[in-house]
């Protein structure tokens, strides 16, 4: 079918010589320079028309590889009511990050972040038997979330778009059946797309479940920090667990012993006055055998405040995502000063879990009354300096299950590159990525909050399993702005390029325009798309635009025509070639990908 | 291309045997029953996958008639800040019908009404000059409206699609312009959807602008009235001013006299009592003698209460929706018993305009201090028997313009068939009408609001001029089943069918399901979309689903196999014809719409 040729004389386009003030990341200028995107809001953003199609290209590739697995697309809305979000506790877990707002009668609605209850709801409405299962049911829509910190224009939005999926299985093996489908669409929509990709171990987070991947396309300023191990496991720092070492046998560790440190702020100045004045014999003390304990305040999701503190080495901090990522749906937040005050057993800077002549006084059941988690490098036989728990005091040689204990595990110190891999397998290398799919088994969280069952194979009612799976086409868009591109502008990858050919009228005389509209109408009915650079604008202007908007070819009709010749350049290479006007539409109707 | 078959057996949908409980009208419980649409709250519906497909015919339609126009499609997100909307007006004006949020940070946002304040400021964003101009640019997009009572499925939806599109141009001229294309693109949609439609006079609302008109599509259960003249001339009754007659000579007429008119409740009942005791020379006295005087109270936008008195025939009531149309963004309900209290000037039942002894008593400048407005048969020299402001007391002769007067002319009285048309071509005829499209005028109100200039050709910055311009596709597809249907079920013309062809395997013999996915397989490698009924189901059942989905081709694969025959339904007309196998696909390639 002939498309239409767009004239850039009368297109929605503008492209900006300024990159926007917010952005950081290329793709973001680039996008926005280019007259992709234009932003509307925090974390609010419109498709501009040129923008509109490669998002649907995207989009289409999507759906083409979901229908492929057997998934039937269908469409819910944004806005929905309250209570099955409040069954699956998502109302109240999502905290501030959900969009919340009344009706004219005063009910309670949101908009979706996804769409794991009203899927469930509809399969419940329609399905009464095994033998309707499986099922795969997607839909590509507007998604919401109130994110704290919008940034990197498509990279993190308030509204996005979202293909969220869902499986329904009457068993364990089938759920694994529909999660490795998605594994394979979600594969080849990546190889489509043209994006390379790792696939990693995932927490669940809020939406609950077993197992889940995340895709992660390797990028300098993604948001999610991953391990890779020798190995190829690879996960989400979020998700990784880090290998508790041997007991170590303590038989030789003397007893513990007060020290005096005034003046010693930091780790580093109390390593070095140990080191001074206490020096270990068989080498010198390091951060790393410091215990370092840190006060949060935890507020639960009923609104619950308590104290938490954890013990880590003192050459690691906190990964904040981490800590997120282990105790959500509560949230925690360092102790402020008025905090202390309300805790007077604490002499902040100098806590440790043991107390002279006291004994352990960190811990649930013990005289502070805090509960008191530790790091998994914190076992048995391990020996540490540690506070005192009076003013300029710590002390020496506290030993892990000699002098105290814990109330369990809390494993959110940072991940460095260079830590053993899980698995054993050797050094992690430590990597950032944007996260383009997310794949979940479910389980049968959200069939059970809504009943969702059907009558198994003996007329017995059984509860159905489920996985959710989320790939996101407008961060695509964004990383294959990043990653197609260069220093003049986009260069797309012609399965999403907004069209296959632009074609610059380079002057504006008589036969140079004639020529370039022959050659436009020429392609257009071959059903190649064009975008046709028809403006009354210098030569020097319009190459400009066309790199920065990055077209897979560019055809250039100017001086040369008079030679009978036009110029035929890929952008992403940058070579050209003079060829006849003559044979011109046909080597580019060859060279098209359509 | 080939498209994938679709198998009942193993798609998702299920018909019901029966209608929804609050489905009155035939497209909302067959779209229902059908698994078309699925209800997710009130006014909030889910397209099921066969549902989906429909919605998108009709959306792909209208968004090829868009293009053919001119126009550029790009996408808003449904979620918008405040400020432009405040600027607008549109803010407060939509009142309660606008869905408004707060984020975390306490910002305001609401769900988009329509995007006038969006695109306004995207143009102003991206264009300079009046050479940029004139530009329509649309998108197909969620709308959302909290509407007081949502009904009829997909008829009145607080979210539903909509395509809204918008053009800019440098003069009045210029809007006119565009304002026809868009016409001309709304008469081809409908067209091409296979729907009947009368464009009507309409308001513009909150919309402000100076014209608009709606098309209709007639219909029984349809939310608008609408008159017809006999010259063709079409209003919804809301835009409709009924002409005011010729001035009355009154100079005959006797002065006012009081009367005493107990047990008069009604005004049947007033007007029993004076043809009894006063009765008129010329003709008996009717309900349109008499004046009736409804009060109001009146709330602006601002919050500001006042009273309003509405003189009006007594044979006519006040019609809500003319009232709310022709007093919005205020709003307006009658006076209560606390109201009346407040007002003891006021004797309910007996209000008229004029008091013996003291002259005219309603009105601004009147001593009763209200504002009175009269419906626009109310002329100089209409003699009228209406209240004495006295409780059993009525008068008689109160003449227009020598006894009183008012503030002026609120034409808000329900509209009958047979009333003269304004345009003095005959009596009206009424009809009733389901609104699909509107197109508007808007003129210069957004754009001024929001600061849309250019410079002219003379270098002056210049205030654009827009058009807007709504369609609805899911209302769209609501008509289309509500006019394609019959007592068996839905019947949908070829353009917009889920699928092309139905099969029905019926019987579970092998030869019967394998002739049929034969014939499956072969309409579907010559791109017809193919929908089979390969279910282990009775063949009655699956002949009644067959009507009730609506393909406009239904092939039956049976018994009649056996004589190497199949039956080729038309599911509109019911007409069967017997095919050999053999020629079946060439028969259904050849009558297939695509």
């Amino acid at each position: 079918m002939a498309l239409v040729i767009t004239r850039m004389s009368t297109y929605f386009l503008r492209t900006l010589r300024e990159d926007p003030a917010d952005a950081e990341l290329a793709s973001h200028k680039l996008l926005v320079r280019a007259g992709y995107i234009r932003r509307m809001g925090p974390g609010l953003y419109t498709w501009l028309p040129i923008g509109l199609r490669v998002f649907e290209k995207v989009e289409q590739v999507i759906r083409e590889e979901m229908d492929a697995i057997g998934g039937f697309e269908m469409r819910f809305g944004s806005l929905l009511p309250r209570e099955p979000y409040e069954a699956s506790h998502r109302w109240q877990d999502y905290g501030d990050t959900l969009f919340r707002l009344k009706d004219r009668k005063g009910a309670d609605y949101l908009l979706a972040p996804t769409h794991e209850e009203f899927f469930t709801l509809v399969v419940k409405d329609l399905y009464q038997s095994y033998k309707d299962l499986p099922l795969i049911i997607y839909h590509i829509n507007p998604k919401y979330r109130d994110e704290a910190r919008p940034r990197a224009g498509l990279l993190r939005c308030r509204e996005f778009s979202m293909k969220d999926s869902y499986s329904f299985d009457i068993d364990d093996e089938g759920l694994k059946v529909s999660y490795e489908k998605h594994r394979v669409a979600y594969q080849r929509t990546l190889e489509r797309l043209g994006l390379e990709y790792t696939m990693v171990r995932a927490m669940s987070g809020a939406m609950g479940g077993s197992r889940s991947e995340e895709f992660l396309v390797e990028m300098d300023g993604g948001e999610d920090s991953f391990v890779l191990a020798p190995s190829g496991f690879a996960a989400n720092t979020e998700a990784l667990r880090i290998p508790a070492p041997d007991p170590v046998d303590a038989s030789g560790v003397g007893p513990v012993q007060v020290i005096d440190t005034p003046d010693t702020p930091t780790i580093d100045s109390l390593v070095a006055v140990v080191n001074e004045r206490y020096p270990r014999a068989d080498r010198p003390w390091t951060a790393a055998d410091t215990l370092k304990n840190l006060v949060y305040k935890v507020t639960d999701v009923d609104g619950a405040e308590s104290a938490l503190i954890i013990g880590l080495p003192g050459d690691r901090e906190v990964d904040e995502k981490r800590l997120v990522a282990a105790i959500e749906p509560a949230q925690a937040v360092p102790f402020s000063e008025a905090d202390f005050a309300a805790y007077p057993q604490l002499a902040k800077g100098y806590i440790g879990p043991f107390k002279a002549g006291v004994g352990q006084v960190l811990g649930e059941n013990a005289p502070f009354r805090i509960r008191y988690l530790v790091d998994p490098r914190v076992v048995d036989g391990t020996r540490w300096v540690t506070g005192a728990n009076e003013v300029d005091r710590h002390q020496l040689d506290v030993v892990y299950g000699r002098d105290f204990t814990s109330d369990g595990v809390l494993d959110v110190a940072e991940v460095r590159e260079g830590d053993p891999a899980p698995d054993g397998s050797g050094p992690l290398k430590l990597a950032r990525g944007v996260e383009i799919g997310h794949i979940f088994q479910l389980g049968r969280k959200y069939a059970e909050a809504l009943g969702l069952k059907v009558l198994d194979e003996n007329g017995k009612l059984v509860t159905v399993t489920m996985g959710s799976y989320g790939f996101g086409p407008s961060r695509a868009v964004a990383v294959l702005a990043e990653k197609y591109h260069d220093e003049k502008g986009l260069a797309w990858p012609p399965q999403v390029a907004p069209f296959d050919v632009h074609i610059v009228a380079a002057g504006n005389q008589e036969e140079i325009t004639q020529a370039a509209e022959q050659l436009a109408g020429q392609l257009d009915a071959a059903g190649v798309a064009v975008i046709l650079d028809d403006r009354k604008e210098r030569p020097g202007v319009k190459f400009a635009d066309a790199e920065l908007l990055g077209m897979p070819t560019i055809v250039v009709v100017g001086r040369s025509l008079a030679d009978g010749v036009v110029e035929i350049r890929d952008r992403a290479t940058g070579e050209i070639a003079k060829v006849p006007f003559e044979q011109a539409v046909g080597q580019l109707i060859s060279g098209s990908t359509r």
